[in-house]
C-alpha cells in the first residue's frame, strides 16, 4: 500500500469530522415551537417511510444479485457490490435526515434574519454534501486497499448505481406526483394556498422535496463519483502504473479537503445578497483544489511533462464546473434572455409558452456540448502529445472528469441548501409564522432554486463524462477477459451499430415511462385528496387534521410500482445484449445511451427550469393572477416531470448500464457471432 | 453496360409514361367554375413563387459548390451534383404543380360523389409519386452508365440532399408559420372559419400545404432513394462484383413497375371506405414487388444460397413498409388507445394534454426501433451466414433498405393524395360550395391525414436506414482514399467519440432553430394580417379582396431567411470536423446524428400527430367548442412545428451530412491527428 493512499483516507476522515461538527452545531440550534417540530417530524416520518419502503424493495433484489455475482463471478466483486449499495443507501438516509432536521431550525432562524437562516440552511446542506462525498471516496479507497484490483472494486459501482437509480427515479416520481397532486386539488380545485396544512397532500409534497431533490441528487452524484473513480483507476491499471491507479483517489482527496475549507468560509454575518457567500465558498474550494492538485500530481509523478499535462487535465476539470453552471444558469435564470423569452411567450398563449420552453432547452445543449467536447479534446491531446500514448490520452479525460467531481463536496453543499430552505419555507407557512419570516425563506428559496438548477447541469455533465470514461475502461477490460478473441468495436461492425441503436433508444423510452409514471401516481393522489375533502368537510374548515400518512403511502407505493419496469429494463438490457450479440454490441448500447441521454436530460432539465422560472419572473414583475401567469403555471406543470423526474433519472440510467456491463462482462458470450 | 441495366431504364420510362397518362386524364377533368380556378391559380402562383425564391437562393450556392467540387475533386462528381440537384428541384416543381392542379378538379368532382373525388385526388398524387421515383431511378442509372463508378455518381446524392434540405425545412417553416399566422388572427382574433377567403393568410396557408406536405415529402423521399441506391451500389462496388452494383438499380426498377400497377388498381366506383382502395393498391404493389425481386435476383445471381439470402433481405424491406406504417398509425390514429389517452388528458388540463402527447410520441420509438433492429440483424446474418463475408452482410442491410424504398412510387402516391384532398377542401370552402361537398372532402381529408402520418414514419425510417448504409459505404471509401493509413473507427478512439457527441447534438440544436423559425415567421404574418384588417375594414366585411400576395411573400422570405443558418451548419459541420479531426470523427458525426435524429424525429412526428388527432377525435365525438377542445387546439399548435417542421427536417439533416461527407472525403486530412 502506497503512502499516498493515506491522503484520500485522511481527507475522508476530515470530511466526516467536519460534517459531524456541522451536525452538532445544527442540533444546538433551536428547532422552533411545538407546531414546527410536529410538522418537521411528519415530514421526517414520511421521508423515512419512503426510503425504507424503497430499501425493502431493493434489498431482496440486491441479495439475489449479490449471490449471483458471488457464484458466477467472484466473491470480492460481490463484497464490493454490497458495500457500494449499502453506503449508497446510507448516504441517502443521512443526507435526507440532515436536510429534514435542518429545515425547522432554518425556519426558526428566520426570526433572526436572513444571515442566520442562510447559515442554518447551508450548514444543513453541507453536512449532507460532505458526508456523501467522503463516503464515496472512503468506500473506494478501503475496497482498493483490501482488493488491490480495480475490477474487483467495480462491484461497488454497480451497487451504488442500482440504489441510486431507485432513489433518483423513485424519488423523482414521488416528488412530482405529490407536487402535482397537491396543486391540482389544493391550489386549483379547493383554492387554498401552497403548503396549506389543510391539504392532505402537503406533507407528501414536502417529503417529496427531500426524497427527490436532496436524496436523489446525493445518490446521483455519489454514483458518478464512484463510477468516475473506478473508471480512472481501471484505465490507470490498464496503463500498468500503480501511480496512475492511485492518482484519481488523490485528486478526489484534494477536492474533498478543498470543499471542507470552502464550506467553512460561509458565515451568517453581513449577508445582503445570499448568493455571494455561496459563490465565495465555491471559488475558495476551486482555487484550493487546483493548488492541491498541482502539488499532489508533481509529487506523485515528478516534475515532468506528463505530470504537467495531467495537471492541465485536472485544471480543466475544475474549470468545467463553473462553466457548466454558468451555461445552465443562463438558460434557467430569469435575469437572462431565454427565460424572459419564455415569459414573453405567455402573452401569445399556451402553445407559444410550451414551444419557447422546449426550444430554449434544446438550444442549451449546444454550449454544453461545446464545453464538454473542448474539455475532452484538450485533455486528451495534452497528454497524448507528451506521451504519444492513446491510452494515457483517454486516462487524461478520466482525470478531467475526476477533478470535476472532486468538487462534489462543495457543489452538493450548495445544492442541498436548496431543499432545506424550500422546506423551511413550507414550515414557516404551515406553522403560521409572519409574512416577514416567509419573505426571508422566499429570498433564500430563489437562491436555492438557482443552485438546484445549476447543480443539475453539473450532475448531467458529470454523469455523461463518467459513463464515457467507464465505456473506455469496459472495452479494455473486455479485451482482457476474452483474450483469445480480437474485438471489433468499430463503426464498420453492424453489431456495434445495432448496440448504438438500442442504447440511444433507452433514454427516449425510459423518459416516456417516467413521465407516465408521474401522471399515474398523481391521479391516485388527486383521487385520495378529493375523497378526504368530500368525506370529511372538517378538513377544509381547519377543524380536522387530514390524513397525511395515507397520501404519503399512496405516493410511495405508486412511485415504487411505476419504477420497477424501467429499472428492470436498464439492468437487463446490457446483459441480454451481451449474451445475444457480444461485448461489441454492449459497448454500442453504453455509448448510444450517453449520446441521446446527455442531450435529452439537459434539454428536459433546462426546459423545465425555464418554465418554472418564467412563472416566477411573472410573479416578481407583479403579474401574479393574470392570464399570462395562469399560462406560465401550466407550463411549469409540464416542466415538473421534465426537470425533476425524467431528466435527472437519465443520469443514473446511463451509469447503471455501464456498471452492469463491467460487472457482468465475463458472461457475455455473443451467441450469435460466436 | 450490362443488359440488366435496361430494367431500371424501362421501369423509369414506363413510370414517366404512366404519370403522363394520369396527368392527361386529370387535365381532361373539369377544373370547376371561375371562382375555383381563381383560387387555385392564386395557390399555384404562391407555391411557384416560393419555390422560385428558394431556387434563386440555392442556385448561386449550388454553382459555387459545383465549381468547388469540379476544381478540388472531380468534374464527374460536379456533373453528378448538378444533375442530382436539378432533378430534385424539378421533382419538387412537378410534384407541387400536379397536386396544385389536381385540387380544383377534385373539388369539382365532389359534385359527383366520394368515388370521383377520391380518384381525382389519388391520380393527382400518383402523378407526383411516380414522377419523383422515376426521376431518382433514372438519374442514378444514367449517371452510372456515363460514369460507371459509384463514387462519381455520389455527387448526385449531395445535389439531391442539398435541394431537399431547402425544400423540406424551408417548406416546413413556411407551412407552419402560415398555418399558425392564419389561425391566430383569423380563427382566434377575428373569429372567422378556417380557409375563409377574407383571411389574408389563407392563400399562404394553402400554399404551405403544398410546399410543406407535397414538395417537402417528395424531396425527402427522392433524396432517401438516391442516397440508398448510391450506398448500396458503393458497397456492391467495394465487394467487387458488378452484379452487386447493379442489383440495387434492379430492385428499384422492380418496385417502380409494381407501383405503377398498384396505382392503376384504384378506381372511382363503389367506394364506401376510401381507405380500402388505397390499401389494395399498396398490397398489390408490395406482392408484385416481392415476386419481381425473386425473379430478378435469381436471374442475376443464379439459384444459390447467396441469391436466396439477398432475396430474403429484399423481402424484409418490403414487409418493413406496412409494419412501420401500422406502428405509426397506432400512435397517431384516434381509433387507438394512445390518441384517445391524449384526448382524455384534455379533461385534466393543458399540461396533462402536452405531457400525454410527449409521452406517447416518446413511447412510439420502441416498436420502431425494434422493427428496424430486427430488419438489420436478420438481413445481415442471413447473408453473412451463407457467405461468411461481413461486407456482404452489410450490403444485405442496404438491399433491405433499397427494397423498402423501391415502393416509394406507391407510398408517395398514397401520401400525395393527402395534400390534394386537403387543398380541394380549401377550395370547396373558399368558393362557397355546399355542406355536402365539404363533407366529401372532409372524409377524404381524414384518410389523407392518416396517409400523411404513416408516410412520415416511412420517411424517417428510410432516412435513418439510408444514412446507416451510407455511413458504411463512407468508411470503406475513406479507407480507399487514404490507402496509406489505417483508420480506427473504433469506439476506443476518442476522436470517434467526439464525432459522435457532435453528431448527436445536431438534431437537438437544429430542431430548436427550426421551432424558433416557425414562431418568428408566424409573428411577422400575424402582424401583417392584423394590419390589413385594421387598414382595410372592407376585408372582414367581404367587400375588399385581401392582399394574399403580401402574406405569401412574408412567409417565403421569412422561411428562407430562418433556414439559412441551420442549413449552413449541416453542410459545414462534417467538412470542418473532417479537416480538423479526420475521417474517423466524421464517421462519428454521421452516426451520432442518425442515433439521436431518428428517435427525435419519430417522437416529434408522432407527438404532433397525436395532438392533432386528439383534437379531431374530440370534434368527431361532438365536443367541438368545449373547454377540452380548446385545450386540444392548443396542443395541436404545439404539435404543428413538431410534426411538420422540426421532425421531418431531421430526415434531410441526417442524409445531407452523409452526402457532404462522401463527396468531400478526399479533403479530410485530420490536422490534429496527422
Amino acid at each position: 500500500m502506497s503512502i499516498f493512499t493515506f491522503i484520500p483516507l485522511i481527507a475522508s476522515v476530515l470530511a466526516v469530522a467536519a460534517a459531524g461538527g456541522l451536525y452538532a452545531w445544527l442540533r444546538n440550534q433551536s428547532p422552533g415551537n411545538e407546531k414546527m417540530m410536529s410538522i418537521s417530524s411528519a415530514v421526517r416520518e414520511g421521508a423515512v417511510a419512503f426510503l425504507m419502503r424503497e430499501y425493502k424493495t431493493i434489498a431482496p433484489i440486491g441479495v439475489v444479485i449479490g449471490v449471483l455475482i458471488a457464484v458466477a463471478i467472484d466473491v470480492a466483486v460481490a463484497v464490493s457490490f454490497a458495500v457500494g449499495a449499502a453506503l449508497s443507501a446510507i448516504a441517502g438516509i443521512i443526507s435526507m435526515m440532515t436536510t429534514v432536521g435542518a429545515a425547522p431550525r432554518a425556519a426558526e432562524a428566520t426570526n433572526k434574519g436572513i444571515g442566520a437562516t442562510l447559515l442554518a440552511s447551508f450548514r444543513g446542506g453541507a453536512t449532507a454534501g460532505l458526508i456523501i462525498t467522503s463516503m464515496a471516496l472512503l468506500a473506494v479507497t478501503l475496497l482498493y486497499i483490501i482488493y488491490p484490483d480495480p475490477v474487483a472494486v467495480a462491484g461497488a459501482g454497480f451497487g451504488a448505481s442500482l440504489v441510486a437509480l431507485f432513489i433518483r427515479a423513485g424519488g423523482g416520481i414521488y416528488t412530482k406526483a405529490a407536487d402535482l397532486g397537491a396543486d391540482l386539488v389544493g391550489k386549483i380545485e379547493a383554492g387554498i394556498p401552497e403548503d396549506d396544512p389543510r391539504n392532505p397532500a402537503t406533507i407528501a409534497d414536502n417529503v417529496g422535496d427531500n426524497v427527490g431533490d436532496a436524496a436523489g441528487m446525493g445518490a446521483d452524484v455519489y454514483e458518478s463519483y464512484v463510477v468516475t473513480l473506478l473508471a480512472a483507476m481501471l484505465l490507470g491499471g490498464i496503463a500498468g502504473a500503480t501511480e496512475l491507479v492511485i492518482l484519481p483517489l488523490l485528486v478526489g482527496g484534494a477536492g474533498l479537503i478543498a470543499s471542507i475549507v470552502g464550506v467553512f468560509t460561509v458565515r451568517g454575518k453581513n449577508v445582503s445578497n445570499p448568493m455571494s457567500p455561496l459563490n465565495t465558498s465555491f471559488i475558495v474550494a476551486a482555487v484550493l483544489a487546483i493548488i492541491l492538485d498541482l502539488i499532489i500530481i508533481t509529487t506523485l509523478l515528478g516534475n515532468n511533462m506528463l505530470a504537467y499535462a495531467l495537471f492541465a487535465s485536472a485544471l480543466l476539470g475544475v474549470i468545467l464546473v463553473p462553466i457548466i453552471q454558468r451555461i445552465t444558469d443562463y438558460y434557467t435564470n430569469y435575469i437572462y434572455k431565454p427565460v424572459k423569452a419564455v415569459a414573453e411567450a405567455t402573452k401569445i398563449g399556451h402553445s407559444a409558452n410550451i414551444l419557447e420552453g422546449i426550444s430554449q432547452g434544446l438550444k442549451s445543449t449546444l454550449p454544453l456540448a461545446i464545453s464538454l467536447i473542448v474539455a475532452i479534446v484538450v485533455s486528451y491531446y495534452a497528454v497524448f502529445s507528451v506521451s504519444g500514448d492513446t491510452l494515457l490520452g483517454i486516462y487524461a479525460t478520466a482525470i478531467t472528469t475526476m477533478a470535476m467531481l472532486s468538487l462534489a463536496g462543495i457543489v452538493l453543499s450548495i445544492d442541498s441548501f436548496g431543499p432545506v430552505s424550500d422546506n423551511a419555507g413550507g414550515i414557516v407557512e404551515m406553522s403560521g409564522m409572519s409574512e416577514e419570516n416567509r419573505n426571508v425563506t422566499d429570498q433564500l428559496d430563489a437562491v436555492g432554486n438557482t443552485a438546484k438548477a445549476t447543480t443539475k447541469g453539473f450532475a448531467i455533465a458529470s454523469a455523461a463524462l463518467a459513463a464515457l470514461a467507464m465505456i473506455q475502461a469496459f472495452q479494455h477490460e473486455a479485451q482482457k477477459f476474452f483474450a483469445g478473441r480480437a474485438f471489433e468495436y468499430s463503426l464498420t461492425n453492424p453489431v456495434v451499430i445495432v448496440g448504438l441503436l438500442i442504447g440511444a433508444l433507452l433514454p427516449f423510452y425510459i423518459s416516456s415511462r417516467l413521465i407516465t409514471a408521474v401522471g399515474n401516481t398523481a391521479a391516485k393522489i388527486v383521487e385520495e385528496v378529493r375523497q378526504q375533502f368530500r368525506n370529511n368537510p372538517g378538513i377544509l374548515e381547519g377543524t380536522t387534521r387530514p390524513n397525511y400518512a395515507r397520501v404519503v403511502d399512496i405516493a410511495t407505493s405508486g412511485a415504487i410500482k411505476e419504477l420497477f419496469a424501467p429499472a428492470a429494463i436498464v439492468v437487463i438490457t446490457p446483459i441480454l445484449v451481451g449474451v445475444l450479440l457480444g461485448p461489441e454490441a454492449v459497448v454500442g448500447v453504453l455509448t448510444g445511451a450517453v449520446l441521446s441521454g446527455l442531450y435529452l436530460a439537459y434539454h428536459m432539465a433546462n426546459s423545465g427550469a425555464a418554465w418554472d422560472n418564467a412563472k416566477k419572473y411573472l410573479e416578481v414583475i407583479g403579474k401574479k393572477k393574470t392570464p399570462e401567469h395562469a399560462i406560465a403555471v401550466s407550463g411549469d406543470l409540464v416542466g415538473d416531470p421534465y426537470k425533476d423526474t425524467a431528466g435527472p433519472s437519465l443520469n443514473t440510467v446511463i451509469k447503471v448500464l455501464n456498471t452492469v456491463a463491467i460487472v457482468f462482462v465475463s458472461v457475455f458470450l455473443g451467441l450469435l457471432v460466436l
